[in-house]
């Protein structure tokens, strides 16, 4: 007979499933024949894949796979790879960027594990301090990551049509302004640009709008890339760029430029941060997967990484992108109440969908039973956000999907909600 | 001008350096010419060599490179290496190990950041809990992984002398009867077998006794076997054997068995605290790096885990050891009044330097210097525990290096820390 354990109130937090572990197990347990409009998995490109070939023959050759296998890398990283990636990043943003301002971490993900509990939570003076989401929806991802409850401040973003079934977001500026006039002490404040799940880009003036606000508070403005800048470049609004300031604490992806397994990220900071996650990094991983800094490295020397994104992923996803929005307008126009937001970057379409006579959040299970997944729109907004009528009216749509599978997802919904639409 | 981020309680204990960070900082830093002496690196032993590189041949045969890259395996893990690993730890233990007892995690260092947290801290009555550590001194990376400050509860290994530069540790029984007798709740307790760092193996007798001290304070008993059973197997005494019952969470890792770089290992425990780990994992992590789970279920279907650990790996650390013994007797008998535990397993040396007119802490740098690392027993001690002499007396020695540097290394260590003999 097991004994049952009692556990901490950490280990009890992860006896419930969380949205991001319920939408990867879902992502890896799937039916034959249903369509995966669910994950954040990168398509599998076939000029993508010629690459990485190229790359592991080149591996074999130099016979790298002995140390790849057999070797522990530094916890700061492979310092060829960190030198590739402060050489890339100085090019791309024109400053003086050393290899103590880089972190090599297992992804984003576990990056933003390290950096939301650096910067919120309960700080030495006693106070408890909140992340600022200054543009909610935000990244499923981050929401469970906080070691203390309520450690997310949000700010919902404004809504502006912007057409008969389009719509953007945008910043709450007066509610920014109020909460930086406020007395309470603040933790940081965090961006996906491209918006993982809206696909929102937030304009250069913007991010300096926020970026004020945290040198006004001073504290870290977090950036997530992992869909933008400088790779894999996921954007299809031509007038945006990648540019890093100082107070900013930027985090990049091998996962969107078709590297997922490697479980490998990376983080530009000041090096007082980038010498704590490397210390956190020792204690959670004792290091970090040695293949994705390899792979990484041969990415980045080569110049394929701005090759890949320029010419083949962003081709891709764009035209993806086409074949979404035609399949919509064919088989839902005049079925289904539905507003996408503007389509500026990532691979996904976030929806709103009106007059339901159920949430999405119910609707998942009877989508899911009529062969196709996506993920409701309420895992995207922290605990405390319920008042917003989008949260159980909104889903997250990926694209990046084969033809067939996508047109035939997206057929699927749209035939299952029209029954549920009043 | 770059401000000065306050961070939170979290993030203030990482912009300290901790043992492990240090000893991965060093190991990966090395001046050429240091015999490296320090670390927990495995071997790169050629026969071993040479079946990673047949497994890599099939993993392209079979076109799992598109996946071992391109794709997300679930938080839960491979399927098929969850069935792997449940088959060969059935075969081993005799019971019906089903795969929702297995956790895939990024190594045994991950395992225990989770694992030590659930189960140790502040509980949801409020109670505050340790973990128990019943055979101190106990694995430097553990030491720092508990979120919250003193939640070590360090039992002092009793010393038996063997021989005139041998030692044994053994467990202090009655210490650990009082603890049970005790009202203090406690949160779980820790082993590793073969002990990292003292190369000692608790035998199933002890093993049973800690397992009723759990059983009686219902507490999980978390047993690593990194360096242990059933793979690599690195013990030279014959008559030890691996188990599993009830209330036992055990940990295994592919690093010693010669794939450190792929940052994958294995927990096998009841199916409720594998769910959780599963939950963190995705929270964390998203998921595990894919090459560990695909390399290791090439070594896990082919039976090579079993032909390696006991044909390859077990003679090669015997065989080092072999060496490291006549090189320490015909260097230091007579320059240094060493003792040095009894050698049961794993690859390290736990040696007692007694006389020294300096601690092991201050002449690791000289020692450094002087072109040898090796690691400062201090370490291996939770915080809390200072009165022990054995502290700074200590130091752990690898043997897992080339025959030049080993033999180099040691003499080195005789030549330095005689000039501090008194």
């Amino acid at each position: 007979m097991i004994p049952k354990f009692s556990v901490s109130k950490f280990g009890s937090k992860f006896s419930r499933q969380t949205g991001i572990g319920q939408l990867m197990e879902d992502l890896a347990n799937l039916e034959p024949g249903v369509c995966m409009l669910g994950g954040g998995s990168p398509a599998l490109i076939p000029e993508v894949q010629e690459v990485w070939k190229e790359f592991l023959s080149k591996l074999a050759e130099k016979g790298s796979w002995e140390s790849i296998l057999g070797k522990y890398e530094s916890p700061s990283g492979k310092r060829e790879t960190l030198e590739a990636v402060a050489d890339l990043l100085r090019k791309e943003s024109g400053r003086s960027i050393r290899t103590e301002e880089i972190a090599i971490t297992g992804g984003s993900q576990n990056a933003f594990y390290l950096l939301l509990n650096f910067f919120s939570g309960t700080y030495e003076d006693g106070s408890k301090r909140r992340a600022v989401f200054p543009a909610v929806p935000e990244y499923i991802g981050y929401i469970d990551q906080p070691l203390e409850e309520d450690s997310i401040l949000p700010v919902p973003s404004l809504v502006r049509e912007t057409g008969e079934h389009t719509f953007r977001y945008e910043l709450d500026e007066a509610s920014l302004q109020r909460l930086g006039e406020s007395a309470e002490p603040l933790g940081c404040i965090v961006l996906s640009r491209p918006s993982n799940p809206t696909g929102r880009i937030a304009g250069e003036e913007e991010i300096r709008k926020i970026l004020s606000f945290a040198e006004k508070k001073r504290i870290p403005f977090l950036l997530d890339n992992a869909y933008g800048f400088p790779f894999p470049g996921i954007v299809y609004s031509g007038d945006n760029r990648w540019f890093y300031e100082d107070g900013m604490v930027q985090s990049f992806s091998l996962s969107k430029i078709g590297l997922p397994g490697v479980r490998t990220g990376f983080v530009l900071a000041d090096p007082k941060i980038v010498s704590s996650l490397n210390k956190a990094n020792a204690v959670l991983n004792l290091t970090g997967g040695s293949l994705g800094q390899y792979v990484g490295l041969e990415l980045f020397t080569s110049g394929a990484w701005s090759s890949l994104s320029k010419n083949v992923i962003l081709p891709y996803y764009a035209e993806k992108r086409k074949l979404a929005f035609s399949v919509i307008e064919r088989e839902w126009t005049g079925k289904l109440r539905y507003q996408i937001h503007e389509s500026e970057g990532a691979f996904f379409l976030w929806v709103r969908f009106r007059g339901l006579s159920k949430s999405l959040t119910e609707l998942y299970s009877v989508l899911k039973k009529s062969g196709v997944v996506l993920v409701p729109g309420r895992y995207f907004y922290p605990k405390s956000e319920v008042n917003d009528p989008f949260v159980d009216e909104c889903a997250r749509i990926s694209f990046a999907r084969d033809e067939e599978e996508l047109s035939e997802g997206l057929s699927r919904i749209g035939k299952v909600l029209a029954e549920y639409s009043e």
